[in-house]
């Protein structure tokens, strides 16, 4: 069992960092963009935790940063834990704090009991794994696992035009150490489930079979600025109101039923030039896709792709184009560190049940690397999450990382 | 007849003034919103334009600038004549700059002419006829004629927070004299067309009868932040979709036929935190509807309000609220006046029409002073406007102007 006041204070401390009163609902919440000052002043502090606790740590040329606790064993290939630090704008304190302080609280409680392992084990915090400044999900980790290559990653831009490779060197985060991973022994991430499955099942914790397929794709729309008041409804080529048909069209999809356990998000949308009486002459708008089966999802997709041209063609002047920013199949967790992880819960004592994520996380990344698998710890309010709502009990927390502890040693000594 | 050449040169010349390259199109388009740093370098062009052509100017405490050329009979009530020279974002070369410019070579005509007049005869600009960036449209004309409270107006915020008081300040256009305008005689004012009507019925100028109905309103939708992908849809109160549901079912009362000849715009949309994986937790849209029947308007804007609580109701954590921003009934143009234009352009031998405004314009605020209407000038490419793709040609411009210095003449000698 780890320290669990120990943990909730770093919990709650990183929170402090980026940290925003929302007016309207009165909570604090978290923004804390990847690779913005924010970022990286929680960026330094965790470096400091990481130090304290004796780890030795590394960053790489991706951002990607390693705390490393050695192992009796010098041959033997660590044991991998962690997650990210940076969050959405409107986050609570527990997306990927918890994987990453989680695994420095399961170092410090080694330390203080004075358990050494066989193989290193290392905690790492993955760059822009939330997506949303530079627009491509689990990026760092993607890099480290070498499913998407450096200069890719290094070229993207924010909303901006600020390239992610000036933003690490900015922020002094281009670090030395090669971006690619060396095959760890295995990968584990604890991780708040962020939905409302344990809640709903009243269980503390879950045992993570997978992720679901997600895509993201942006489109622009391009119409025809004309004014409100003298411009015949005919003669109009309305670039916000086709963002609307797709938003609706998108609900439409997912209700029908026709596309499995399809969902569907767009958070992102600008008209242009935005202004009362012009007719919308640009929109843009991210669609965000979720769907555990991949046959489903690629029919969705078709089946988007296929509005969008008739779209395009119900109105003169209209033109349509997709950009692809991020796509990831479903991926399945590894069994034998699922076994550890239901063991190590039932060790503590602890009531659990497998379910697949419905977020991205890093170790879908890793998983192409070594055998790998999550630990979701249950919050409350319908598991809110990317929202400053965001909350798990202290208590939760601790059984969460108290298992990740156990399954950790296990993965360690083996 | 006017100087067209000189006409052309003084459009061409305030052009420039907040031009911009649209890089999709190629064409140079103009972005001089109210009070902002290009409008006041307009303005000062405009005022130097007006001191050349011997006009005495005042500025009041809204802004309107008023040049003077002096009648014969000091105690004559002057003809008023004019526009506004601010525009949209994506702006041609002449929506308002048209009449004022127009207005001015009028005066210069007249001057080269040696003729005098028995009334004053002003060239008014009136401040924030957009509304683009205060909110409400007509805005310095409603002020001078005293339908909106100087109070209100100088209050009015843009979306940075700045108070039109205070960029008047700023820009120095803070005048002394009073806001409240003494009835003139007659207000005429030569604008485009705006609109496709003209061109459709191949006639260089129309006389208008009036300006149609306009409705603005803001409505601010409150949902819930929430994750895209692990959020299930019974969970969501989606600011987004709401917002493009509102968007689509305006198109759908313009398309039933069962309001008259309603339009329906929704030119500002955005959405809060505006991120690729967050179900949007605010949106904010304006609603822009034109009716040339009030009893038809009010009807639309009833179902619009039916829509909203509706989707209210729809869906908890969902709340829909709404702000006036602007609204004006059908304003019917003098008949007196009308005729004096049409015979006008009798005289000059250029076939007329009647028509009804689209648009609105400063005119219909300035018709609750005096015996007011005005005279349209046919635009290109279906009359399209609030585009950089805005065009009259030299030839219709100064035919326009032409019937407006005929007309002008007639009034100042009544
Ligand atoms: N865990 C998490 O919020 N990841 C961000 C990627 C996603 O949108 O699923
Ligand atoms: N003429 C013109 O574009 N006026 C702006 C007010 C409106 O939106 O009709």
């Amino acid at each position: 069992e780890v320290n669990g006041d120990r943990l909730w204070q770093s919990l709650m401390g990183l929170a402090e960092i980026g940290a925003y009163d929302d007016e309207r609902t009165g909570l604090r919440g978290v923004d804390r963009l990847a690779l913005t000052d924010a970022d990286a002043a929680g960026r330094r502090q965790v470096i400091a935790w990481m130090e304290d606790a004796g780890l030795a740590v590394r960053i790489d040329r991706m951002g990607n940063i390693y705390g490393r606790r050695e192992g009796t064993d010098p041959t033997a290939a660590p044991v991998l834990t962690g997650s990210h630090i940076d969050s959405v704008a409107t986050a609570g304190a527990f997306d990927g704090c918890l994987g990453v302080l989680g695994g420095i609280e399961v170092v410090r409680t080694l330390n203080e009991r004075g358990i050494r392992t066989r193989r290193p084990i290392e905690v790492g915090i993955f760059a822009e794994e939330e997506g949303v400044r530079f627009g491509t999900d689990m990026l760092g980790s993607a890099v480290a696992a070498g499913r998407l290559p450096l200069d890719y990653a290094h070229a993207l831009t924010d909303r901006k035009g600020l390239t992610l490779g000036g933003e690490l060197t900015r922020t002094g985060f281009d670090g030395p150490t090669d971006v690619r991973l060396d095959p760890p022994h295995a990968y584990v991430e604890c991780h708040i489930e962020q939905g409302p499955v344990l809640a709903e099942s009243d269980v503390p914790v879950g045992v993570v079979t997978g992720v679901q397929g997600i895509s993201w794709q942006e489109i622009t729309i391009h119409g025809r600025a004309a004014h409100a008041g003298t411009t015949p409804t005919h003669l109009r080529a309305d670039a916000g109101l086709a963002a609307a048909q797709i938003i609706v069209h998108l609900r439409e999809l997912v209700d029908s039923g026709e596309y499995g356990d399809l969902r569907a998000t767009v958070g992102h949308l600008i008209v242009y030039p935005d202004l009362t009486n012009i007719v919308p002459a640009r929109a843009e708008l991210t669609v965000d896709l979720r769907n555990p089966d991949d046959a489903q999802m690629t029919r969705a997709e078709e089946a988007l792709a296929a509005f969008l041209r008739d779209l395009e063609n119900s109105r003169p002047g209209l033109t349509l184009t997709t950009r692809r920013m991020a796509k990831t199949p479903y991926v399945p967790f590894d069994e034998g560190v699922q076994k550890t992880i239901a063991q190590a819960a039932d060790d503590h004592g602890l009531e659990h049940i497998s379910l697949l994520s419905g977020a991205g996380h890093d170790a879908q990344e890793i998983a192409a690397l070594c055998p790998t698998a999550m630990i979701f710890v249950r919050g409350e309010y319908d598991g809110i999450s990317h929202n400053p709502r965001e909350y798990s009990t202290p208590e939760a927390c601790a059984r969460g990382v108290s298992v990740l502890a156990t399954t950790l040693l296990r993965l360690a000594d083996q």
